[in-house]
């Protein structure tokens, strides 16, 4: 029988590895992932200034004191809204600052793990250093689980059965836009959530699936959340807040 | 720093665990997925007649010999379609008497680990096994890593960035439907295409997207292929074949 360690497998200097961490519980790492937290010569990693960086968070248990770590700390993260050309000229130097760094400890030899929070190529921050790097280093990228798996298993809700159609929604579209695209799928699941709580539950409302929306906050993580949506806060939920909408597909 | 086999923890007597194995790589199992597999008192898993049934083949090199395993054979594959009455009154029978089985294993006190290949709550037969018992025996899910992450991660392609909507769709759609689900969306994973392939090519062409659409054939499994669309076999793929549409959004 083969050992976890042996199918984790070990870090090759020189090459950039995107680690999904999966959506918050640390046992929902993957064992290629556990194994290259462990074994990578610098663990890097996206922080918002002042916190400790949710992906670094989530791997704590396994980095031992005196690791080499790299934080990149995003200059800028509410204070502009993202449409902004300001904050998009803001983070395109960030990443391209951020590239240089992992550039330079890639030529020197070294293995770097950058920590993805859920799978690294869904919606993923890494995407940027991707894009940039890929052509130039050996890279491996290791798939992780979502959030939203996360989310709909904690939510015990099956999100997709038979032949389900599901749409991934951002929170972001028009209260409009939402509506439509809700009335024409069978499973849905809304991510950035957040500030636009309101108006998702008034889309979800007026699609007629207020009763089977499920609202999880911090799925996994500490301080989990899950609750009807019809039950959820006026105020709005932290970035890391979702709706789900299971589908109603063939039971055998 | 905590071992791996302290964070995958260890299985309860009388429980029934859902377990992800991911999409194929055995590395792509979670550390919960891997103790469980390595700790039950009892794998459980789906197969087609005269198969190994493909999540038992996954976990494989983590199961010693003389373990208890207890394969549920499936009555119908392919033999008659999805569609047909029969079909669906034997495969209800089967997860009837399936149920009675793991029933009996649990009321004895025995902890059971259901094997599902990817995330067990995303188009997973374990769904049909779970709503029949919930509500009756302790139960916990362990979400995976699906088969599309792996594949997207396989075929090097990031699959949604910025506020991109993502399309999950069966390749069973109508021709038309397809075509007008592919117009509306900004990236999309088209499932189950095997047989349908020819069909799904034509819609993919038909919506302007063939030209950044992959076609991945048993993604991170053995026998992985991966290639453009436009280069598919026109005699149809395996039943683990998908299609990805990439996402265009915003770079930064």
């Amino acid at each position: 029988m083969t050992s976890f360690d042996e199918i984790g497998g070990t870090a090759r200097g020189g090459t950039l590895y995107g680690i999904g961490v999966g959506p918050g519980d640390i046992s929902y790492l993957t064992l290629r992932a556990a194994a290259l937290v462990r074994d990578v010569d610098v663990i890097a990693f996206f922080a918002k200034r002042g916190l400790q960086g949710n992906a670094r968070g989530i791997v704590d248990p396994l980095i031992a004191p005196h690791r080499h770590e790299l934080r990149l700390e995003y200059p800028v993260t509410n204070e502009i809204p993202p449409e902004d050309p300001s904050y998009q000229e803001q983070i395109s130097r960030f990443y391209e600052e951020s590239v240089e760094t992992l550039s330079a400890l890639l030529r020197q030899g070294k293995s770097v793990g950058l920590l993805a929070e859920g799978d690294p190529f869904f919606y993923g921050s890494f995407m940027h250093i991707w894009r940039r790097l890929e052509a130039i280093f050996p890279l491996e990228v290791v798939p992780g689980v979502t959030g939203m798996s996360g989310c709909w298993t904690r939510a015990n809700a099956p999100i997709t059965w038979g032949n389900d159609i599901l749409s991934v929604l951002p929170g972001t579209l028009g209260e409009e836009q939402l509506i439509r695209r809700l009335t024409e799928t069978d499973a849905a699941v809304i991510m950035k959530v957040g500030k636009n709580l309101a108006k998702v539950r008034r889309a979800v409302t007026a699609a007629g699936m207020l009763a089977r929306a499920i609202y999880v906050q911090r799925g996994t993580m500490q301080g989990e959340q899950i609750m009807p949506l019809s039950e959820s806060p006026d105020a709005g939920g932290p970035y890391f807040s979702m709706v789900l909408i299971p589908g109603q597909g063939r039971r055998l």
